[in-house]
C-alpha cells in the first residue's frame, strides 16, 4: 500500500467525508489530516485548486474529491471494476456535486432573510426534483445500491449527502424533506448506516 | 465493442463534445445524435438528470459527462490504467467542471448590463486565478499532457474549454485572457490541436 494521507475540515460531512469512510470499510490505513479554518487559510494557496479535500499518495497530491474517491475506491474495493457499472457510479457522485453546486452559493450569504429566501427556493424546485430524479435512478437499478449491484463509493457520497439533509445541516431546509419527495433514498441511507464499521466512525 | 449513442446540442463545444472528439480519436463507431433545443425541451423529462449529454450503451443510459468522458476514454485508451494518474486525469476534468459552474450562472443573465458587471467580475478574479492554477499542475508535469504522459480525455476536456474562451464564446471575457495569465495553457490546446483527426473534426 502507498503512503497516504488525506487533509480535510475537521467536519464528519461534505466532501472530504467519503474517503475517509471508504477507508474505514476497506481497512486501509491512512494519515486522517485534519484542518481547521485557520490552518486552511494559511496553506489554501499550496492547495492545487485552493480547495479541500486533497490526497497524499506517496507524496504525489490528488485534488478534487470525486476523483479521491474513485482512486480511494479503488484500493478499498468499493469502485465497480466493469466499464459501465464503473460510469454508473461515476454518474451518482457527479449529481451530487452538481446539487451541491446549487447549493454552496447559499452557504455564504450573510443576510439571514436572504439566505432563507434562498434556501426556501431551493425547497421549493431544485432539490424535490434532484432528490426524485436521484431516486429514480436508484429504484431502476433495484433500490438497493447506485451500481455494480453492491455498496460502492457512490453509495457513501449519497449517504453523507442525505445524512447532512437529515440532520437538518441546511437551515430553513425541513428535515423532512428526502422523506417526503424521496422514501427510497431514506431506506438508502438506513442501508448504508446499518454497516456497522459506518456507524462505528460516526460514534 | 457496444452499441454506442451520444446525445448532446448540435454545437461544437462544451460537455458534450469532449466524447465526440475521444471518438474521433480513438476510431469507435458510435451514433452522434444531435438535439436542437425543441428536441431537448420535449425529452428534457426522460433524461436522468433532466441534462444533457447523456451516452447509450447498448441501451443502458449513462449520465454527466465526465463519467461519459471516462468511459468512452477507456474505450478509445485515452484514459491512464495507472490509478495515481487516472486520479490526475480525473482531477484535471473536475476542475474543468468547477470553473463551468462559476460561468453557468452567467449564462442565463438577460440583462446585458448585469450579464457585462458578471462577466467582468470574473474576469478581475475567478478565471485568471483558475487559470494560473491549472497552467500550474500542467508544468509540475511536464508542461505537455496533464496524466499519464500522453493525451488523455483530460487534455480534451482543457482544450474544448480553453478553445470556447480563445473563440470569444464569453462576450465581455478577453479572447487574450489565456495568453495573458497561462501561456503554457495556450501551448497546449495547440499541441492538441495540432493532431489531424482534432482538426479535421472542426473542419
Amino acid at each position: 500500500m502507498p503512503t497516504l494521507r488525506l487533509s480535510y475540515f475537521d467536519i464528519k460531512g461534505s466532501r472530504g467525508q467519503v474517503a475517509r469512510l471508504a477507508f474505514e470499510l476497506g481497512g486501509v490505513a491512512f494519515e486522517d489530516a485534519r484542518l481547521n479554518f485557520a490552518d486552511f487559510t494559511a496553506r489554501k494557496e499550496s492547495f492545487p485548486y485552493g480547495a479541500l479535500p486533497i490526497l497524499e499518495v506517496d507524496g504525489t497530491v490528488i485534488a478534487q474529491c470525486n476523483g479521491i474517491n474513485r482512486y480511494v475506491g479503488k484500493l478499498c474495493n468499493l469502485y465497480p471494476s466493469d466499464a459501465v457499472q464503473a460510469a454508473l457510479c461515476d454518474e451518482t457522485m457527479d449529481a451530487i456535486e452538481d446539487v451541491s453546486h446549487k447549493v454552496s452559493p447559499t452557504l455564504f450569504l450573510k443576510d439571514e432573510d436572504e439566505k432563507k429566501r434562498a434556501r426556501e427556493a431551493l425547497v421549493e424546485g431544485p432539490l424535490p426534483v434532484f432528490l426524485k430524479r436521484l431516486a429514480a435512478r436508484l429504484e431502476a437499478r433495484g433500490g438497493e445500491y447506485f451500481a455494480d449491484g453492491r455498496l460502492t463509493v457512490a453509495d457513501l457520497k449519497v449517504f453523507v449527502w442525505i445524512r447532512s439533509l437529515q440532520l437538518g445541516v441546511l437551515d430553513h431546509v425541513p428535515t423532512t424533506l428526502v422523506a417526503t419527495h424521496a422514501p427510497s433514498l431514506v431506506a438508502h441511507h438506513d442501508r448504508v448506516w446499518a454497516n456497522p464499521k459506518i456507524r462505528a466512525h460516526y460514534e
